[in-house]
């Protein structure tokens, strides 16, 4: 309790370890067994888990931003770091990394605003295989939920979508995050 | 991959820290709201979770002893200290620890095959409040589901039931455990 800031955020980065994952991995795994059942389609599935996402990540953000010790992300930029380099390593118990989408046919102020997140390892997939009827869904799609909903806590709206998955065979995860709009006076109304 | 196990066992024990528990604190929240939706009466859902659970159990005992590089435990005592010492802390992220059941009405030998496990901090629970009409529900009951696979998963048939859960205003939450029987031949055969 009577750490400093500094010191507490050097501890917390620390203790990064993939560690317990695999209750998490199961759970995640039931709660799938049961939107199977509850839903016909891969797609609507894959909505119900990025809804649950979300509410799961306007919650998540109070608590990281509570125990890391750091301050809100002022910048798109920022958060992709954040989530890439502290957030998906401290929750996922893996690494990962960001890129800006450079695109041919963006102008260079737009390229910017898009950015993918890339993650070899996923624990969440572990133990899973896709049946051929559910190509459709994209499995761990949560994770885009929590990322708009953290990042929507934080006023700054997002659009958050799966594109490669290694359970479908991909090389790698990607998720593509675009910035939508940052709500700039609520921005303001927390600084004073 | 060139470490001794007891170096190994070491190093794993040494990881044992509460941490990105939240995801799954929340992944456990999303599954309970879907099986509220699902299920009318609490009994139901309780009946789920330890169904759920016991799938579970069954499938993390083996990541488990591979990762503590631990052989099986040979008794139920062994494995009831197991689970309490070593699986909860790294599985849950927190402290517990087990008691045996004294009771008057049995005799000193049939003392020997229950349990209690009590943990004062339960991560599962954090962030809930169990509204009036589930006071029926065990929250956590996919925990006694996931304790009775692990064990029958190494031969040892358990009943387990949930005693006492802080979010039902007890003073701690308590599981106990009840021998019903040791599958003495596959543990035979598995020696050899």
């Amino acid at each position: 309790m009577s750490k400093k800031p500094q010191q507490v955020r050097a501890n917390f980065l620390d203790k990064v370890e993939k560690i317990n994952t695999e209750f998490l991995t199961l759970t995640y795994g039931s709660l799938m067994v049961r939107l199977i059942k509850d839903y016909e389609k891969p797609e609507e599935i894959n909505d119900q888990l990025e809804k649950m996402g979300y509410n799961i990540g306007i919650r998540l953000i109070d608590d990281y931003l509570a125990k890391s010790c750091i301050d809100p992300p002022r910048t798109f930029e920022e958060a992709i770091a954040i989530i890439s380099n502290n957030a998906i390593p401290y929750y996922l118990g893996c690494r990962a990394k960001y890129e800006l989408i450079k695109s041919d046919n963006l102008s260079e102020s737009n390229q910017q605003y898009e950015y993918k997140i890339l993650f070899s390892e996923n624990p969440l997939n572990d133990f899973v295989e896709l049946p051929e009827k559910f190509k459709g869904l994209w499995y761990s799609n949560m994770i885009c939920g929590v990322i708009r909903g953290a990042m929507e806590a934080i006023n700054i709206k997002v659009e958050c979508k799966y594109y490669k998955d290694t359970l479908k065979g991909h090389d790698n995860n990607e998720i593509r995050i675009k910035l939508i709009e940052i709500i700039e006076e609520k921005l303001q109304e927390e600084e004073q």
